[in-house]
């Protein structure tokens, strides 16, 4: 069965068509410029060229009935109609404290993603369109929405509870919530394969570190505690998200530079991190490119990030009772797959635990590869994530 | 030499008359409620009978004028006359990046201390009126300014840049200070001495926890990295304080419950932290109680300080290259000294390091121990912490 995965951002959508019998994509494609001048799709069906479509698209309606033209047409589709799309999975940002899984889109289901709209103001709604779209172009066809909160949903109180007035957690549903949970459960029991462990004995730290990042802890299989929370700033620094500061930096800085709350916002989440430190960009290669130049700010930049990465991933080790106990630390998306000098630089200032890196080893990008040393008190690993891969086969199970 | 402390708040002034030959206490007394109706000096001079002086006081210098009364009161008091003290030490709370350690009060560091009032309005302002005061009523010695940040400036920029735009630290001096310095540097200096080490070797986390909390790194006798920041609202939850949030929860809040700048810093200044979450009390021993009581939110709250002062502990450790080399975990203050369980609870929580606890040794209150078992990769120590002392130490060595 063929399942197309969706994601949908307020101007651009992603999608992924999966065979399931491979667990193959077939297909796959980006639109940019959802109502916005210049819009197109770029559509690739795996093993033909790739195509560009440029064309006027007011709506993700319109979006996506693009995209399933390319995806069925004769010269460069990957299907010879829509019967062959057995079922959508989208993504949906968050699912608030109503969704511990994945689950089959109706009305309910719609009602409880709108109601969490509030939390997650920017991401939901263009979701909601993206789901509101492929019920009117594949009417006859199950909806599945997998959540990028639900994984982290086995988080006990004491780890999600804020020290804030009770009454903002009862009246507005201010706790953490954390994010990427597709990447951390896909991670989670990719590893568990690589290890043949069963998933519920499974212990880990899984660090997926990209342009946005956040770590877990993972016990027997279950997320106990995550560094992202009511929303994906908190944590580590980012790319140009700030991670945890002081939160009195946050009216302080409103009453100097006379910010309003979406201004300094803005702030946050888009000028700070590591491009707010080196001022060179929010792309962790430009900013090793920077520093090697001799780029003073560019290399505080760099080694911000990695302290805070090897001490958010310490503070998590509480968690456990031996080292030994942790099967492994993982790393994962665009940094944690593709940069060895971050893991490197990272499992160095771990060494205190006994953490140590296989200098050859880890001299790979993008591939499910062991890079610890053999005497290393836990494995470390690389494994290359797949959201869209997760949510298909959340999608297949559910239908 | 007597040497006079003075600790000045709002509307509040702490002192303690310092006789240095002995480093002991001679007097010592609270002002409350300066400048508002029911203004009184409660004065003790050591070995004699406690006093409760009531009179209107509209200012500090009021204030201290009784203060110095009460001093060479021939019934109650501790010395014959003003001339006995030989030099004040001011605690000052927000020394920014002008003061790394103490020094003598001239007008360019008064011109110093009040360009660091934007950055502790609230504490910088009684400061200075305690300064001024003394130097009217007592013209002709010296007055030492002590800083709650000074001990933390060894920190490098790793540690005390934010990730925000650069700009905001050029501009406005946003970056992490951290306080509690003058405990910090007090607890690091006794304990290498109760270890017989020099303090140029000693490594520690060093762990303040009262009504306000503050855990620092020491290596080498230097502070190099500490949990509040750029204001003491930064790091663990703490009475009513809040600690790491999102960063998004304060503009959060502001749009839902139509907050202003100042209205939401009240609320995670004097509104959260244990008190927070449990509704009960910004004292421990309230929420203890409540807690054995059956109060859920109470136990939760201990749940929720314990856990993060443990994680804190463990993600200042990657500072050093193996456990043994941190001489000890110290702990201090209202809390860390008083409390047998909140220590053992988090010195639990770091099993998988190697910490134990030795139950009997550690049923000690304010007093200084060594509260680990023979075992423990690393020593646990309780060190009653004397900020005046140290105030009193510093003020002597610059005179």
């Amino acid at each position: 069965m063929n399942i197309l995965v969706i994601n949908c951002g307020s101007s651009s959508l992603k999608y992924q068509l999966i065979d399931m019998d491979g667990e193959n994509a077939i297909a796959k494609g980006l639109v940019e410029r959802i109502g916005i001048e210049g819009s197109r799709v770029k559509h690739e069906t795996i093993g033909k060229e790739k195509q560009v479509i440029e064309e006027p698209m007011s709506d993700h309606r319109k979006a996506l009935e693009l995209v399933m033209g390319a995806l069925v047409n004769p010269e460069y589709g990957a299907v010879k109609s829509l019967d062959e799309i057995g079922a959508v999975g989208h993504r949906v940002v968050h699912g608030g404290e109503d969704f511990s899984a994945s689950v089959v889109i109706d009305e309910k289901v719609m009602k409880a993603i709108e109601k969490n709209i509030e939390l997650a103001p920017l991401h939901n709604p263009p979701n909601i369109m993206g789901i509101e779209a492929c019920q009117k172009l594949l009417p006859n066809i199950k909806q599945v929405a997998v959540f990028d909160t639900a994984f982290h949903q086995t988080m006990s109180p004491e780890n999600y509870i804020y020290a804030i007035p009770y009454e903002y957690y009862e009246k507005h549903k201010i706790r953490r919530y954390g994010f990427h949970g597709t990447s951390h459960m896909y991670i989670t029991n990719k590893t568990a394969e690589i290890l043949n462990k069963n998933v519920e004995d499974i212990n880990l730290i899984t660090c997926h570190l990209g342009n946005g990042s956040s770590i877990s802890a993972i016990k027997n299989g279950k997320s106990i505690c995550t560094s992202m929370g009511l929303t994906p700033l908190e944590g580590l620094p980012m790319g140009t998200r700030s991670g945890n500061i002081d939160p009195a930096i946050v009216t302080f800085l409103m009453d100097k530079e006379n910010l309003n709350t979406e201004e300094i916002s803005n702030v946050l989440n888009k000028e700070s991190g590591v491009f707010g430190i080196s001022g060179v960009s929010s792309d962790f290669r430009d900013i090793e490119d920077a520093a090697a130049d001799g780029n003073k700010r560019a290399q505080l930049a760099l080694d911000i990030f990695e302290e805070n990465v090897a001490r958010f991933i310490s503070a998590y080790m509480t968690e456990f009772k031996s080292i030994e106990d942790i099967d492994a630390i993982v790393f994962t998306a665009g940094l944690g797959e593709n940069s060895p000098e971050t893991r490197e630089h990272i499992i160095n200032k771990l060494s205190i635990f006994g953490l140590e890196i296989d200098e050859n080893k880890n001299n790979v990008r993008g591939k499910e590869t062991i890079v610890s040393s053999e005497e290393s008190s836990s494995k470390v690993i690389v494994v290359p994530t797949d959201e869209e891969l997760m949510i298909a086969r959340d999608t297949l199970k559910l239908i």
